[in-house]
């Protein structure tokens, strides 16, 4: 939820590879390599913005090809595309949205000033210099004496802060929020509670200071989290386990191809979303074809609101992938820790603010899953003189990625299965958001304080997170249909057995994005997907469905209130929308200070057609979290998720046609 | 769903320890051994009861001693316990309820007969025996010859009749379901339709037939899920994976008590139930000390209604564990298929109907799981000059058994994890039930034929699955209360700062077990079990949370439905009641042609005080099943479940302290 500050990593490994494996294969929604992005950053530093003294980069990606041309390209007519970027820049108080037409030399073909509401992501750079300010800010440096505090053991941290109701567009603004750390390297556990720091980000300077109470900074110790830091009695132990494999890896990487078992599917990696698929395809035993599953998915937003609404927090409601970058936020990933030790890391890269490339060793991993579950199984005892048992032990392809945006940690994870499924998973982890507090004890307490007591004078802070994905299924193709089969009662009235009810599967195919949008769990049904132009041999038509696996939290805010405004799409957790290649950000593209107008619920209300057309599906997984005691000083993972499996895609299981290893 | 006939095991393995190990080591939870069981059964077989013809063993299980005094031998005073016997037989077309003490003698201390409504379980060998009934039946060898079929091919199975409304106390009927093997081993698939064959069990003799109508009985081509059967193209292979345990296994198994990590608890097996985990404790860091977290769980009942109102459908509305006995439908485990190579395998045994013990091999297993994944883990590059990651590889301890009730198979996991979490998982495969019909193909359906077309003259009938829990939890002790912890909007009206709402909590402590009906999701809410006298340093009740994984599908059959009388519970997720140790099956002791006058809504009704008591909590993992062509010949895993998990239990997270290996 926190921002991140400028990244210690190691910044100068500018690999000539990123996110890119041994083959030097073009695809054309490769990523934009390292060199890419920097002759695209020096052809705009050497441009008509030349001039400018503040040009910054916000957004340095692939503006990927129109999606009839990558369908062509991918089914054969392999004319080289047009590889272009799109970029997002400030320059003097203004945005810019360029694009660039890297395959005709980098010439800059469009340079269009944005003046809607919102700003881009607030850049690593400027919440590291943002954060700097406080130290020669005499008031503040006032604020840390008067709590008895060195500033040397200060950390300061910028967050965004949100709208809420200014009429006219406003300065670029970040507030900032300070932790101690002195013997902990938990600084989220020991906040400066009192303060609101101001800084207007373009001018790069306090405008705005105040310290309005001194609350004791609760206790380092008990925070710290590291093993070097721990003393007996130690914690119970387990002893290790290592997957081996050996005949070797079952799955390729080609360039931004992997290939495992009967899947298909490109990898790349956006600053903004993280890991992104492409041209997911599921492989047909009886033809060898690969029939399309889904043209892209990725995360499109991360909306995280707190639920205090006093002078320091109330504007803690955190868009994390719009106004941070979810994908620049990927941590590297530990062997042994974050993925199997074998698992097969790749490093991933985005621009930095001031063009340059700047590497993420490790930032995603690629495994095999053998967590010891059958994909099917039977026993068969009923057939005399003969007992049969049969069944295969399941394995996946995990895809993963841990994004933290400073306090917080989430694990999302793509899993293929052979079944066809594509298990989509977020494991919350991290430290959770405290606000110091006087109480040292719940009898202490006597009014709402937002919060649960986890630790002395350490409240933590109701909040939710919601985690929306962009999914454009192409179920066998890229007309759709979205069909909610719901589940009525009948009742039996004709008398011909004594059974007096049952339910029936009505299914309703939605004409138009109204009757796309769905509150999960309001009546019991099935959401698919499917494809109306295919069906199988049999007359179904072939399609996916929706399942989820838990954390189905919607928004409890009021749908007036500025965040929800602004997040109005939490209130249910799926929308089917017209596939528009410019709708990709479920909270607009300018999510920072962003006013709602451009939202995923705003789109749905020109309730387009629906039926039979390219459609994208969104869905929200949505996590209420009321601390506990156990989550700090760090939080043990919370698991949620959704399932996206055939149905009716296949004439049949595919899994039964596997041979046992 | 199906019913189970006579397995065709090694019954004549007879082992001495069953559900044991190395260790004889006594506790009072263990389930009967096979010597018991014998001289319990020969001890009847010789008592007044010996003249009756029929004399037969419905249910032969440990009457676990009275709670006080099982958790005063578990604090240490170690005073042998009276171990019993609880036997329910039929003779003389009776039910009896006997009573045995084992320590003295294996004396009968009571013989009640039960007269009220409802049977003990069908067993497998009068189920064997009515099943045989057909080849013998004019009608029916004349009904397999109309279709063209030979009595060779044709399998029958028993099916639980139900209650549809007769008056007063009935016969022990059922129904026989039959099938055509054929070229295939998958006969669930070829339904031999159209007939109803109904048989006293008491009489043993079919009391009525009927072959309404002929319909095409379904080709075997395609249905049969053995490797040897399968012909090129052949499915997609992956590599094979194996987990290693460099240092050998974490856990120990001493008789009946299974120790790993922080968690200890008592491992038995029952008839009815299946697994059953006892006296589960979790170990506190601090000091060493064992704190208890449930002192009884196990599944309860599955309820699985079939949604077609037909006449030889209609009274498809199985309780798998009352009618069956779930326990005894384990299937033997397979390592490298079932559970990993490694794992720990355990026999379980229960009483034949003629009272000798039958061994199902390799009923349970044990293993540690390493998915790959964190149990918690964050990086830091906040703090100047450094960058911190720290977290843990999970590893988690996971119990299994896998019941076959005839074509499902119901993979059934508790799952511990140092967290102190207990993940209870629902993994349902085999054989959906089919109807046979004239369509080869979806246009040719006019009307509701209540299932999907998955094959050719083949349909897969709508259907529910509802698992239900039994769990008496003890946390840190027996008096608990549930609270409901709302989460509800507030509107902020002072104007204090820009925000307009926020959510908080409400906690809501149940009174009496009507306060304890939930259905969740009809409002956003946290379940917790706490110790209303225990708290943390903090002053926080310590407490679990139940969080549910998906699959929370309740009953949409009408509340004067017949089954739905009987499974009335199933309109809720959630109940929570006042321990009573006769109160274990949801359905009733006597769940066979049950009325619904002795269930768990009707014991909640009584409407005890549950706040600061010993309450039990009873859970159901619910699934809505359309299927669809790819459960075809055999469905891939559905996986649903929940998780309990420390809410405020520990002061604060536990997996902190353990050392990295």
């Amino acid at each position: 939820m926190l921002p991140m500050a400028l990244p210690n990593l190691p910044t100068l490994l500018l690999f000539l590879f990123c996110l890119s494996r041994s083959s030097a294969r073009y695809h054309p929604l490769d990523p934009l390599t390292p060199s890419e992005i920097s002759t695209i950053c020096r052809t705009i530093k050497s441009s008509h913005l030349a001039s400018s003294k503040s040009l910054a980069f916000h957004y340095v990606g692939l503006d990927e090809p129109d999606k009839p041309d990558v369908l062509a390209w991918q089914s054969g007519r392999r004319a080289a595309l047009h590889r272009r970027a799109f970029v997002i820049a400030r320059a003097d108080g203004q945005t810019h949205e360029l694009y660039i037409d890297i395959s005709n030399n980098n010439s800059i073909t469009s340079d269009k000033i944005y003046d809607g509401f919102g700003y881009p992501r607030v850049n690593v750079e400027e919440q590291a210099a943002a954060s700097a300010l406080p130290f020669n800010h005499t008031p503040f440096v006032e604020s840390v004496r008067k709590r008895g505090l060195e500033l040397k053991e200060v950390v300061c941290l910028a967050s965004t802060v949100g709208w809420f109701g200014e009429g006219r567009q406003g300065r670029r603004l970040v507030n900032l929020l300070c932790f101690v750390t002195g013997d902990t390297v938990n600084l989220y556990t020991r906040p400066l509670e009192g303060v609101t720091i101001l800084v207007d980000l373009d001018a790069m300077e306090i405008v705005a200071y105040k310290d309005r109470k001194v609350v004791p900074v609760p206790k380092a110790a008990g925070t710290d989290y590291r093993a070097s830091k721990q003393e007996p009695p130690f914690g119970p132990q387990t002893k290790p386990g290592v997957v081996v494999q050996p005949q070797g890896k079952g799955f390729t990487i080609d360039g931004h191809i992997v290939s495992w078992s009967n899947w298909v599917f490109h990898l790349s990696f956006d600053a903004r979303a993280g890991v992104i698929i492409s041209l997911a395809s599921v492989q047909e035993t009886e033809n060898w074809t690969h029939r399309s599953v889904l043209y892209r998915g990725h995360v499109s937003e991360l909306f995280v609101p707190y639920m205090n609404p006093s002078e320091e927090w109330y504007y803690r409601t955190f868009f994390d992938a719009g106004e941070y970058g979810f994908g620049l936020c990927a941590s590297p990933l530990e062997p042994m820790m974050d993925c199997p030790a074998d698992a097969t890391f790749m490093d991933a890269c985005y621009a930095g603010q001031d063009g340059k490339p700047v590497v993420i060793p490790n930032a995603l991993c690629v495994f095999e899953r053998y967590a010891g579950d059958p994909s099917w199984r039977h026993s068969e005892f009923e057939i005399p003189g003969k007992v049969v048992t049969e069944g295969r032990a399941d394995a996946s392809l995990v895809v993963r990625m841990v994004g933290t945006i400073a306090n917080y940690d989430y694990v999302m994870d793509w899993e293929f299965k052979i079944s066809g499924s594509i298990k989509l998973g977020v494991q919350t982890t991290g430290v959770v958001q405290v606000k110091a507090t006087p109480y040292a004890h719940v009898d202490q307490i006597t009014e709402d304080e937002h919060g649960t007591l986890v630790a002395e004078n350490t409240m933590g802070v109701y909040h939710d997170h919601y985690i929306t994905y962009y999914l454009d299924l192409d179920i066998d193709g890229s007309n759709n249909s979205f069909v909610n089969s719901k589940l009525k009662t009948v009742r039996v009235t004709d008398g011909g057995t004594p059974r007096k009810s049952y339910w029936t599967v009505v299914g309703e195919t939605a004409k138009t994005e109204a009757d796309g949008r769905v509150a999960l769990g309001s009546e019991p049904a099935y959401q698919l997907v499917v494809n109306p132009n295919k069906r199988t041999k049999l007359g179904n038509n072939v399609g996916y469905r929706l399942i989820s696996n838990g954390a189905t939290a919607t928004s409890l805010l009021s749908d007036d209130d500025y965040p929800q405004i602004r997040a109005s799409y939490t209130k249910k957790q799926l929308w089917v929308t017209a596939y528009n290649k410019s709708e990709r950000w479920a909270a607009g593209l300018y999510t920072d200070q962003s006013r709602g107008d451009d939202n995923l619920a705003v789109w749905s209300q020109r309730n387009r057609v629906i039926e039979d057309r390219d459609i994208v599906l969104w869905y929200t997984v949505g996590f209420h979290h009321i601390p506990c005691q156990e989550d700090f000083p760090l939080m043990p993972t919370l698991a949620g998720g959704f399932e996206l499996r055939p149905y009716n895609f296949f004439e049949s299981n595919p899994l039964i046609k596997i041979r046992p290893h």
